[in-house]
């Protein structure tokens, strides 16, 4: 990166909401680095990513408040005095969302209009990134998806977090509230949540590959795309600190595109050892398959000057010496 | 139409979602004679489009619920039996949305959901047709606009609309509910809301050249498409029936498309009078505006024969001596 961002954060009151999960906590260690004052906002839901363990270490650089995104009156009192917002927490699981529908939209709908609503009434000079996803644009009609591709996704949790992603836009367009989404894609890294598929079907990979036990690959010659994290925090950093970001959204892409077999391969080959099965896709997941996808993310590129900088063996690497070390907090 | 439609919803149950409102009274009034049985549920709430006088004469052709389709339980009983669902009720003010996003999204996102989940659970094989709105393009990158235009609404109710329509398309898509989105232009004819601009623009113009008072013309040089009710009606009819149609989204249009100001002048001159006064735009609604806007309906003209039958002209006549008999029921 060619910004400098190591005065630009000094001192700034920064609040992450799912601040203790993956990319928050990761996001976290780089402000408190960057001298940010840092407040982490987080529910704790077991099933989602939230884990005290991510800020390990961190205890004397961030404050922690354990609140939910849809408690509107916790939100609206954390969100005054914020310079930035980056706003993170969601409910990520694709089947979470197909089973209970309500809750979904409650995350990652209602509560994102809520929390902007706070920002218009009690802070409106606040800045806002929102971490959106790659997911909405559903099954693409070509390669690489850019920011033109219809939007059409193919599950609840899709819809949802497409309508979040738009409350953030139309609030910087109609209230001068300045946000902007990114649309994230297969991220990965240390802090990832892996005792299950809930937030990547990576993060499962990860942690039987660790323990030597076999994992699954479901079809195998799906291309994706694949986004270190500390790539992903880059990304939201310059967003956060460009006036160019305002209103935009913007793709985030992947060093290296992949089927998932030659991930499955790599990661195998990364760590030393490790099988996998290929198995076919089940028939729930079938129907919404969405086939090959990677991302254009020249926009980005263009704008705000970022690109992926970690290889992928490289980031499997960090991933597997993290995971390998603290694997017994992350079951 | 080539489609007969004589015999096709004889002694069928028809749910009508806003079913005492504007089109969906027209509907209603389409289908009794057509013999289907038809039931109406509208929660009669004052600053929406529903009003039973609407119904008027129609009271031994249909049954009549009064209900909100917020209510989950309410609708998990209506929803049954039924063969076809209209789904019609929506809050459809813009200023409304902006004034209070939630019962927007409660309304036309959350209510929707709970719809499709009432029909998974207690009438998968139903057919649904749902009342979108061009609203959700926004701002047009091109004329005329296709369903291949990106979304990207300028207020909550175009966002809360377009998860609406999403729901739909995903509950087709992934549970094999049949369903299809018509996103429908101004739409105008007898029965539509003009005590206020809420539904249209038109309803107040309508209203007040009327009542021989001067309406105000906003901008003036922006184009737009109108259908008239009937083209509208016959649009639903013939989604509900095609299989073809199941899982589309279609945009409606209109016959002819005029400025604002020739809509006006065209209004004074069928009314045999009329003034009107052109004001700039107010600042809060300059900002979204969207410009010139018309639909490129070929998709439904092809796949299903569609097309707007009523010049504007005559659609203009019909609706002023609808009101000219019924002012005082509409005020």
């Amino acid at each position: 990166m060619t910004k400098n961002m190591n005065n630009f954060f000094q001192g700034k009151q920064v609040l992450i909401t799912g601040g203790l999960g993956f990319i928050g906590s990761n996001l976290a260690r780089r402000l408190g680095d960057l001298g940010a004052r840092v407040l982490l906002v987080d529910s704790l839901i077991p099933e989602y990513g939230g884990n005290l363990t991510n800020v390990s270490g961190l205890e004397h650089q961030v404050r922690i408040n354990i609140s939910d995104v849809r408690d509107e009156y916790s939100m609206r009192y954390l969100v005054q005095g914020q310079d930035y917002l980056f706003n993170l927490a969601g409910q990520t699981s694709h089947m979470d969302s197909m089973h209970d529908p309500y809750t979904d939209l409650e995350i990652n709908a209602r509560a994102q209009l809520s929390i902007l609503e706070a920002c218009r009434k009690n802070n409106p000079s606040i800045k806002i990134v929102f971490a959106s996803t790659r997911q909405i644009y559903g099954k693409p009609d070509y390669l690489p998806v850019d920011e033109q591709h219809l939007l059409r996704p193919v599950d609840v949790n899709g819809i949802n977090k497409m309508a979040g992603e738009w409350y953030h836009i139309l609030y910087n367009n109609v209230y001068d509230i300045h946000t902007c989404a990114l649309r994230l894609t297969n991220t990965y890294g240390p802090r990832m949540r892996i005792k299950d598929a809930r937030q990547t079907f990576l993060g499962i990979w990860i942690r039987l590959v660790v323990e030597g036990k076999p994992f699954e690959v479901w079809g195998g010659e799906q291309l994706r795309d694949f986004t270190y994290v500390d790539d992903a925090v880059e990304a939201m950093l310059l967003a956060a600190t460009s006036d160019h970001a305002n209103g935009q959204v913007f793709n985030l892409g992947g060093e290296a595109i992949v089927s998932l077999q030659e991930l499955a391969d790599l990661l195998v080959e990364v760590n030393g050892g490790g099988t996998y099965e290929v198995r076919s896709f089940p028939p729930d997941r079938k129907r919404i398959d969405i086939g090959d996808y990677y991302s254009d993310y020249h926009h980005i590129q263009d704008l705000l000057g970022w690109q992926p900088q970690v290889p992928l063996r490289e980031g499997l690497a960090h991933t597997l010496a993290f995971y390998r070390e603290h694997l017994a907090n992350y079951l």
